[in-house]
């Protein structure tokens, strides 16, 4: 419950009183209701000064999270291609992410999430609304299957970072990336475009 | 690390110190080369006592793991029927587990897996040898698969069971089983038995 010191006036590190009303922000609200305004008064600061140090909201959200890569950028590389290749890219693009020096603060999150409720909600929201609904709005499916589908593609997703990343079962610990985006490809294709059901 | 305790002599619970030999001996060796006798010696006590309060050594694995369920008794009905309904029958029998009361155990479980390296190894020697090598074993597929397609079905049922019960992604969180045991019974079916590229 760290997080949740809200208004620190005492406090000279200015940037870390905004990232925790943030995350305070972000996982009381969710993403969509929580506004910068929300967060810079709970951090004591003028909204300006978020935008100044931030830039989005989007961008703020990554900073909460200590997330370490921009969906906002890994997103169109999953969308650029044919329809029925976008399994086999996002879990390409994905493991590229956990299995560079980077995914070290993926692992943090997905323990921190694992553990603590406050971050599970966060972890929700970021999957949801930074990854999921991005690529999910792009492959014309039936909205109300939306959040299944989504929902769907993450249970595979973290159970293959933490499998391998985390657990360290083997072989897919070691496995070659290939090897698994052809496995587990066509499992978040079907989960984002196929039949749910037989 | 309290599980690495070893031999407690002034412990009158025998029984605890049994079980935390048998945590230690687990972890270090694996299932397959952990003997009652080493964790006998560990524990300090006579071999046959540890047969005396626990039976067999997979009972031993299991009463350690505080495991809420015995996969001696729920693969077979995994395997009772047709080859092609495998892993609608996996899916369904383990989220039976998860979704009861006992489902709790799990949940620690998971969580102490995702924290401690310790227990990480023990969940790892679980889901290998009291599961998927009992599963497997039955399904007449190519032996140099086996370790792949068993850790591929264990990204996928772990992280049904994390999104689902830890970090609680909606509607996978709340939907009825059936509807899970429909999407997500191929994916685990095809990891067993099916293609792992295209």
């Amino acid at each position: 419950m760290t997080r949740r010191t809200g208004r620190r006036p005492g406090n000279p590190d200015t940037r870390e009183s905004i990232l925790d009303a943030a995350r305070t922000t972000f996982a009381e609200r969710g993403f969509d209701a929580a506004s910068i305004r929300a967060i810079a008064g709970t951090a004591g600061v003028d909204p300006a000064l978020v935008h100044h140090y931030f830039g989005s909201k989007d961008q703020l959200f990554l900073a909460a999270m200590n997330f370490p890569a921009d969906p906002g950028q890994l997103v169109p590389k999953v969308l650029a291609g044919d329809r029925d290749g976008v399994g086999e890219r996002m879990v390409r693009i994905f493991l590229g992410v956990w299995d560079s020096p980077a995914g070290s603060a993926g692992v943090a999150l997905l323990r921190s999430a694992v553990s603590n409720e406050w971050t599970a909600r966060l972890l929700r929201e970021f999957v949801t609304t930074q990854v999921l609904r991005r690529v999910l709005e792009q492959l014309d499916v039936e909205p109300a299957q939306l959040p299944l589908r989504g929902s769907l593609v993450a249970t595979q997703m973290i159970g293959l970072a933490i499998m391998r990343h985390v657990v360290r079962l083997e072989p897919v610990a070691s496995a070659d990336a290939e090897t698994l985006v052809a496995a587990v490809g066509p499992t978040v294709q079907r989960y984002l475009t196929g039949p749910l059901s037989t």
